[in-house]
């Protein structure tokens, strides 16, 4: 942690600086500059927080060195991950698909679902039941009955399960009927949704917030991990830009990135990403030579009557087409499927 | 609502979003282009949304003419609406000051923090004592201890209170101890709070989430008072752009945008904003010049030593400077503080 | 400055960048953290960026600690500039108006702007001449005769006069015209015309870039002042971020933020930021309440029939109103028209 | 073109609306709507940017419905693009390597680096001779005496040549010695520098602009087009995000989108996209998964001796270790190297 200080401080100024990082168990290193005084301190970086160096005179800015996650960094771990979801391994040499609808709708059409994504070899079942919807208008989702017959039609087809929590109640719920809870990109930030599925030891997936930086993302891994379950899944889907072509911007860097600075597996949703149904094949393709460790995919039987997301979803021929496209790919990177 | 087709489409693809607009009490308007066949589609907006248009073979997108909000809109209030918070009223001829500490640390803080905001005119104690932090290892607030002491600092001074809630046991704690609840950034779309605090029937001030577009925020809005609270409270602090220097970028155009579009009061938070301290003065400035109806500032005691957000927060000196320096711009808009 | 290197770096990496450092005059300062090892270097910035540190064995990053810019920074002029055009100051204590159409379309048009803005007291006339248009199929503009007529005009109502260059030729012509020239947004960072426009030795109003950084901007003030020309003023026009509410979002919190790093002028230009005639009032009230030193404004005698920029544009009647808000505004602050 | 009238216009308002679109050729379509008034306008979209009908009374937006561009569009080609850039073709069933040193430094570096990326199979050399940097005090290139050892190294080793221009001097320049010349994401919108460079008639490397939308960057091309050169070449290279862990966020979703907007080749950048070395081969895979013509690579035979980008410059042998893992990723897209 690097402390920068204005060169017109007072002697005693700095010396408070100094005698705060010190007290706190803080080894600090005083350089004089031309126009700044800089103070390095050695020690834990959670801890500085709570010292309130920002606020005192004389100080311009702490200039953090370490990054503020522990449990979640690559050094934690001494290495990668894997996370079982049922009897599904992620992060490992598999390329993981995990497909369905953006909301189970009936029981046709989730059976429907399930049977198109097992064919082409997905092994996890998406499918929406609490739906945090822009507008208080739209379709909010089927609930507990969504989740019994997505359970039922998984269970069919020999399929592990994931669907979006949305606060304790709905948590509380899915926590009776699915393998993997999903927190979703609104509430990546929902601190205590964090923690309440931090308590809960189910894998959870923890997409990336519309307009998270990579190390509030890991942040918020953090808050589950601290509270003790450690298999959480990141997924990227897309960040907030100017652009205005597709609904996000797929960042494809964050997978690499990621996975240099933290143990945990990242899948890649290219369906939400996007937005448009013509780029989330080549975008799954981009997104596992990238090194994702699987894709989520949106996948309706038939899209042109899906209740949300119909734009950006896959009919289980387009599907399939995926799939044969990924096949190559996957040995590209030395993986299978 | 605009329908754009491909001019490739078949007859009976443009004949089923026709038939499918008509059937649900929509008119339809047929506009064979040069490029492109429109189709103009007259009736409620909100209604469109479940017919999932989008995923129709042959549409290239569906252009909405109209605002997706209702209840919070202008022409629903035919005016600007009065929110009233305690004694206080909001959205009228005055500018009201809300001030007091990022949060609530302890008895003297609080009380000091609601003695000085008092002697300058500030009608609303603000104090946070759910903390959303960014880290878990970070201090998350008093609660509910932090709430009664805020509450006795108040009835002491005559001052009305305002915190955040978080979830919906932080909403039940909060709503026995304040007048106002608030919904932070990070919850912005956390719509199961906004359905909770709509029908909690207490004034709600809204923050504008980090990366909402007005559209979404207003959207926000309307979740609240589709469950019957229209005591809501807009308050812009500050989007996340590609601009490192300050914390957020206030985006001051939000205000006269927002008045013109919606009838509720707006607010904003220069402290959250930038996240400097030189500048919530000049911004305040700003934003009472634009229109606002009040601000919402963070004053401690003693920034040096505040728990959280130091390097923002006012001195009670420089709290009553701003507010001399706000008084003539107030006039200058023909109101008062 | 602040070198950090990874923990495992080698002995004879972490003296190889010490030697690089002293013996390109640094002072080098070892601070062996627990995860990091950092070299705190004292010295001139700007000499640091020709030692390429960054791609150097075990270096992971180079902090910068102090802003790369001398010339226009605050400190180089020990307080505020004021630069003279033609015979009007600003960066006084005058709030100076700008004002005229987006584009110069006709002898007729030019004079009746004049007319008007004279008329409630702007000091500088605009009118673009050279314009950057976003599609090669719209009114590029009528260069050297659109000159001749504005000078002409600016003249038989006593204003000094401002246009846009976009290249060296049209830098040249606009040199026997115009008292000041413009670099507009999408030029900030042409390198040759900032060094073009700074061998100059005429004022020059240097737009911020649709997304650059207050850095960014400063540095390409720096570009032209180390050409000898120090007459730079600069204007804010609003940045490009998500929000597509308003074609960019002015950032007002620039105003105060630039006026404390460095001694230039600072203007805001609300009409093109924001794209909305209803907006440019109360953004150019907020403007100047935030400290703005003046005001530039898009006024067109007949704004349904402009050439570019049609909908953002006053009529001389708005172009009143504004001015009529604007002056206890202007007085709030203890500055005058 | 859909033209949006307030719903209190009047009919003269209306009626003048129609007449402007009728005497221009275009027919108009009225529909009544409930809260708006909206005109369909069939025609040439060029065309209606004369018209100013933003600016006219009751109107309160105009919405296209077509892309702005005609020359550059897919349906011009009726299908792809190949653009021969010596005797490299790209845009066809290769995948073309263009890799290099951020900027030319001397003879025995660009012969260095001329040989090491022949030997993995590039075609054509990059290297930066007139370089626009943010710091008038870094070092700007070897212009002229770069461009003819860069020359000589290409054709040294058989190589074809491209290097940025920055203003039309040093396109001249650029023209006596190179196949290619690039337009750099800092002039995408120097539309006087695409004016010049659409009249040379020699390949143009045209790489997107730091906040450039997809419609701005194919705007820029068709600036090219329009003075009569087809032959331009798109690179996606980064866009500027809140995101800060990368220097950029590669919009790597923009391949397949531009591809479908438009027959022009796209490559894409992964140095100066990510600004990290590590990323730049996962990134390269991405990118050819995704679809891109070519990829645009910074080597350098000593990175950490490099004047400017060393960073994110690959040595000899991690560009020979990228190439290895390109060609399976190659095969699987079905290309060839």
């Amino acid at each position: 942690m690097i402390i920068v200080m204005d060169i017109k401080s007072s002697k005693p100024q700095v010396d408070l600086v100094i005698e705060k990082l010190e007290t706190s168990g803080f080894q600090a290193h005083l350089i004089l500059g031309v126009k700044r005084i800089v103070i390095g301190a050695v020690g834990d970086r959670a801890a500085i927080y709570s010292l309130g160096l920002e606020g005192m005179p004389g100080v311009i800015g702490v200039v953090p060195i370490m990054h503020p996650y522990k449990l979640v960094s690559k050094e934690a771990a001494g290495g990668t991950s894997i996370v079982k979801v049922g009897d599904t391994e992620i992060g490992g040499s598999k390329v993981v698909l995990i497909a369905g609808p953006c909301a189970v709708e009936s029981e046709t059409q989730i059976y429907q679902a399930a049977e198109a994504v097992k064919k082409q070899g997905a092994k996890i079942l998406r499918g929406g039941t609490f739906k945090p919807r822009t507008s208080p208008y739209s379709f909010q989702g089927m609930e507990e009955e969504g989740l019994k017959i997505m359970q039922a039609a998984a269970k069919e087809y020999g399929l592990a399960t994931v669907t979006e929590v949305v606060d304790l109640p709905s948590l509380d719920t899915a926590l009776e009927y699915v393998d993997m809870v999903q927190i979703g990109a609104r509430n990546m930030q929902n601190f205590r949704l964090l923690q309440a599925v931090g308590k809960a030891k189910r894998p959870v997936l923890l997409k990336r917030g519309l307009s998270a930086t990579i190390e509030e993302w890991l942040m918020a891994a953090e808050y589950i991990a601290s509270e003790g379950n450690a298999s959480v899944i990141l997924c990227e889907r897309g960040i907030r830009t100017f652009e205005t072509a597709t609904r996000n911007t797929l960042d494809i860097s964050a997978i690499p990135l990621v996975k240099s600075l933290s143990h945990l597996p990242v899948l890649v949703d290219p369906s939400h990403a996007t937005g448009i149904r013509a780029l989330v094949a080549p975008m799954s393709l981009a997104a596992v030579a990238a090194g994702a460790d699987g894709l989520l995919i949106e996948v309706h039987p038939e899209p042109a009557k899906a209740l949300c997301d119909g734009p950006q979803s896959l009919s289980p021929d387009e599907f399939e087409k995926l799939v044969q496209e990924l096949i190559p790919i996957v040995a590209a990177v030395k993986k299978t499927l």
